[in-house]
């Protein structure tokens, strides 16, 4: 593996079309934390995989063009080459295309949307870091989810561009009482797989264990905390009673998994006390995945990772408490 | 009194389960910024005495399982040792306890709810007290906030929990003109006292009347501003013509007595330009309280003591500016 | 000119009340961040011209209350002589007073809430200033959204207080397809003229021209971005697809307006790079005006001019990026 990276990193140091597709690739890598091209390489297959089987290559293209513009944006404005070399300014402009190609309608004006919604995420990452610097907290996705949620509700106002799969707007009402599922284990083990895809906003378990062998290559920690994470929400949204159809196809378990990824192994010494932590945060991530769902409504736009940046802002703020 | 207090201290110093205790009731004395144990005991008796005249045990159960369960995790994240003695790490969690029991219906996951937010508080507290740092303000109740909207939020998508006396969510809409009403001066004089008692979310005078007593043992001027300031909120949502049910049952005044106590006495050097400025901010306290009524309709959730945070946080932060 | 402005200068160094008038002046001018009293005299001309040719004077005198009342909190406050002096403590009352009679019915109860919401929004300037001191961002109109979203949503919730030109609440849905139109050109120009105008919720042609001169008269480069921007704020807006009614009456053209002065010549050294960056700025300010109008429905509120607060923020935040 060590060999086939030094060969790239060799390759891409002649060529400066080569070391433009490593950062872009790296910028995939970085959705889950991983500087490493190889990653990201396997990501964009489990993106692909998961457009084509859902009939949408839009998203696929979307997602590339996301990261090349977010690149070129931090070059333009002169960010550090450091962090661009790392894919840590094309991260959240591939995850604009994802979303945005996800939830609109294709055409012209899709594109031109996640054209500027990319340079938009390079200019708000610059900003967020800032921001956040007396901190020490890391901007983690809030370029992406900011810059989403703005050109998402713009386009209910903006007859060039029709929601695909956004949901309705309603006020806040009580749960209809789920009648009683005889779901089987095996829709919760595909819940869990389908929380680390839905990471990436998709849905298929192939894709999932893609992400999964994507993250090995890079860091075994981090798949493994990703899997772990994912099993827990998966319990814990089940024991409070959510929604069977929204637990089994992952979409209250992707904000936990990147917590758990988060606090496990990324920005905290791993260990047993970090490894409690990570768990508390990972369920209170599931409820505030639920409270987003349920907080949203009334705006018809969905949560994205936000149950994830703030809980763990939360739990990264108070600082390394003890080894 | 300073007797009775010097005897409990020696006792505390030598019992580790009455140093807890101890912890716990100033961690109810601290809601309203009082770090004394007889303060907090009378605090306590006025929530059981509302709690069980409301027929509504669970919420004093409530209560203390979050003031325990918040003092356990800052010591496990070991928080600074003055600031847990002093129940700086409790008061937030004992109010997510009051304020689940008393939105949501009793039962075994309420309490696992309860230990949940009320672990997370701690850490939420210790995260907005470090976020707060550059800007010399206090966490105030922001973590018991944050946190159990969250958690009611949530409550609307898991089957395990149910709202017994949540708001119904609904757009914005103007208000019905009320009926003219023949409301007696003692209604109002009622609603001064309620307002204090509101605060632990207790409609009960007797309860109000306790807590005034507790105020007062610790100290007086704190006791004045807390009536003080529920006067001047009565007086200010009446004149703007508030609805006269939310004035008389307190609800309008709650928020306003915190933003009294903090600006007047804890935060400021007390006297007359300090008096001043905290009635302008009581005043906004009211306004604001009816906004944040009117803004989280929509989300079917309780505005809590948001105004008095946000409104104390902007009075705060331009600093001491004169003697 | 300058002559004259040397003369007024004498003349109110010897005369308090004419001071007075002079600090009044350059908050209506530092609405578009021009500290000239002569720009805020033709700001108030325009102001006034706006306010009777809709038949509503009171606009024009809760104005003026507004920058008097925030002026004086100020000095009670004792805020830095030189911003006082310079209007920096007035622009967000003035538009506290504009916006309040303009959304809400007169009477006596308005006036007091204008001088209510005009002090407040001097203690939220100084709060601002505060908070945002360790990120070298300017407070911009903030104080004055902050303010007045508090007191218009209140506003519901008050029987002395009714909505005269609010909007209705509602969850968001997709947009009606606007009819197709023959609307001409000209009043997409039309739409220019009074995106300017709308910076101070002036719907007049005559009172755009006063703005533009206003701003001219201390700044010829001010008023070449303010002109630049609104035509760009329009073109961006009908190529979105935008509805043509919004358009053409400057509703989505008034935050760009301010975002491309404050960006291309006021916070940053002006130049192609700027220039190019305010452009990019310009463009998300549309898609955030829509969004926040979107996002405000059901709060049955305007969006006033936080897209271009939010925006400019993100944009500022990350510093001067190159020459």
């Amino acid at each position: 593996m060590q060999g086939l990276l030094s060969q790239w990193e060799a390759r891409c140091a002649a060529s400066a079309a080569l070391r433009f597709v490593d950062i872009g690739l790296r910028g995939f890598g970085q959705v889950m934390f991983q500087d490493n091209p190889l990653t990201g390489a396997l990501f964009l297959l489990a993106i692909g995989w998961g457009a084509l089987a859902a009939g949408a290559p839009s998203v696929l293209f979307a997602g590339i063009l996301g990261v090349a513009v977010a690149t070129l944006a931090a070059q333009w404005l002169r960010a550090d080459e450091t962090g661009i070399r790392a894919g840590l300014y094309g991260y959240n402009g591939a995850l604009v295309g994802l979303a945005l190609a996800t939830f609109l309608a294709p055409g012209l004006t899709l594109y031109v949307y996640v054209a500027l919604g990319a340079a938009v995420s390079t200019v708000a990452t610059l900003g967020t870091a800032s921001a956040l610097k007396p901190f020490g907290a890391p901007a983690l996705t809030f370029p992406f989810v900011a810059v989403t949620w703005i050109l998402l509700l713009a386009s209910y106002g903006f007859a060039g561009l029709h929601g695909a799969a956004l949901p309705t707007g309603a006020v806040v009402a009580p749960l209809e009482p789920a009648a009683s599922l005889t779901t089987g284990i095996g829709a919760y083990i595909g819940g869990v797989f389908l929380s680390i895809g839905q990471v990436f906003l998709k849905g298929s378990v192939i894709s999932a264990i893609l992400f999964l062998a994507g993250l090995a290559v890079s860091s075994v920690p981090a798949a493994l905390f990703a899997f772990g994470g994912a099993v827990l929400a998966v319990v814990a949204a089940h024991l409070f009673g959510a929604e069977t159809d929204l637990v089994t196809q992952g979409l209250l378990g992707f904000s936990p998994v990147l917590t758990a990824v988060a606090l496990g192994v990324t920005f905290r010494r791993p260990g047993p006390h970090a490894t409690a932590y990570a768990a508390l945060a990972v369920v209170f991530t599931v409820v505030a995945q639920v409270a987003f769902d349920v907080a949203l409504r009334p705006f018809a736009i969905p949560a994205l990772t936000i149950p994830f940046i703030l809980v763990s802002w939360m739990f990264l703020l108070p600082g390394e408490r003890r080894a």
